[in-house]
């Protein structure tokens, strides 16, 4: 399994993708599925992905490849925007998926295309295995792939698209600890990318993995751990039960 | 859609459940999902249930009349454990799933037994539409049906076999509010009931229905995303961020 998600705010773009991949559960693997691709100064895509990773890595070969290539006369590095980009992208990934006739729906991958293209606003689109995509809503500035349903509470209660990018790339990593304690399949490393308006660039700074052992994760993860509790601990009492001591 | 969760701890049992029902979104009713039987001094059980109606109901017509017939050789009224009564509610929901035949797995439906019987502890059990069940295990000591995973992290987090009944209710209302907000089909009035052990009948006083107005359940609900907030705030810094003012 997988989870990944996705926000656009304001300010910017966060992204954030667990590390785990099986096949059953006796064939577990460590597979980062955050991809970034960038022509500096110019534009910066963010590709998570979840489904079948022969697929996802299909695409993946495909657009390193274009990128690699400055002839190129279409794909990630001549897209006008972000929609025509979203679209490649859903488009590559069926044409990936039918290398592998009658296979039913055993190829199929879900993506998120995240970044900026110099002159338009940052974006992120979630490009289903059919190839067509969509855009974030203003009241839902996020997209989720793979395990979503743990992490969405906490994304439901904090992220609106005036949300600091600071707040937002916490918000993610809290989402992403709520998905690991409860579903198996989902694990670390953990990976983070802060992309700030206007960058045009990966700023190597804000590209952060954290394992389970990093001080910082940790320090998340337990401060969340005892927050909860706390506030756990201040809700109302049964009118039947002695006041709180 | 449905969600209920029943926990199972020392000092007794507590239920949740909302009443939102399905099918499609243009086709919602309210239905209760919690019942309960009782042969008072003796016996006491709490039913609650998820999937196809007809045979929710169907398999709740039976249990009712069963139990308000008092010369029954079998069923609720007769079962020597908690684990007869389980396999009965299993074997009943298989017989009623069958009276529609080639329908597939439509008329699936899947229930969470719990209760005591005079000289047994109070149990739990979660049984399967193919009539089969499964009691919970000491480290996750709850069941939930219908759309479980919003509202897990929660339970993850604060349930063990020590946990007190209020705190286990306070817990069930906490993760309902969270499953609420984050999938439109689970709905008002929530239902609430906690079993102490060896009661061995209903106590009015705390079987409780919360309709989203009601001052208990809001201030809850808000003193809940309040202390979400607070925790959220918490949060350590990344390491470029300013101190927290």
């Amino acid at each position: 399994m997988t989870y990944c998600l996705a926000i656009q705010v304001d300010d910017g773009l966060v992204f954030a993708s667990d590390s785990r991949t099986n096949a059953g559960v006796d064939n577990v693997n460590t597979y980062p599925k955050m991809h970034t691709f960038e022509v500096s100064g110019d534009r910066v895509f963010v590709v998570l992905s979840s489904g079948n990773l022969a697929t996802t890595q299909g695409v993946l070969r495909h657009l390193r490849q274009e990128m690699e290539a400055p002839d190129r006369r279409s794909g990630l590095r001549t897209a006008v925007d972000m929609e025509e980009a979203a679209g490649y992208l859903g488009t590559l990934s069926r044409k990936v998926q039918k290398q592998t006739p009658d296979s039913g729906s055993a190829m199929e991958a879900t993506f998120v295309l995240g970044g900026q293209i110099r002159g338009d606003d940052p974006e992120i689109y979630l490009v289903y295995p059919e190839g067509n995509y969509i855009g974030p809503s203003p009241d839902s500035p996020f997209f989720q792939i793979g395990e979503i349903k743990y992490g969405k509470p906490i994304l439901d209660r904090i992220v609106t698209r005036k949300t600091g990018l600071e707040d937002c790339a916490r918000c993610a990593l809290v989402s992403i600890d709520s998905t690991m304690k409860s579903n198996l399949t989902v694990g670390p490393p953990v990976d983070l990318l802060i992309y700030r308006r206007d960058a045009l660039a990966i700023d190597a700074g804000e590209k952060l993995q954290y394992t389970t052992e990093d001080a910082f994760f940790t320090g998340m993860r337990t401060q969340w751990a005892e927050g909860l509790r706390t506030a756990f601990n201040m809700l109302p009492r049964f009118p039947w039960e002695p006041p709180s001591s």
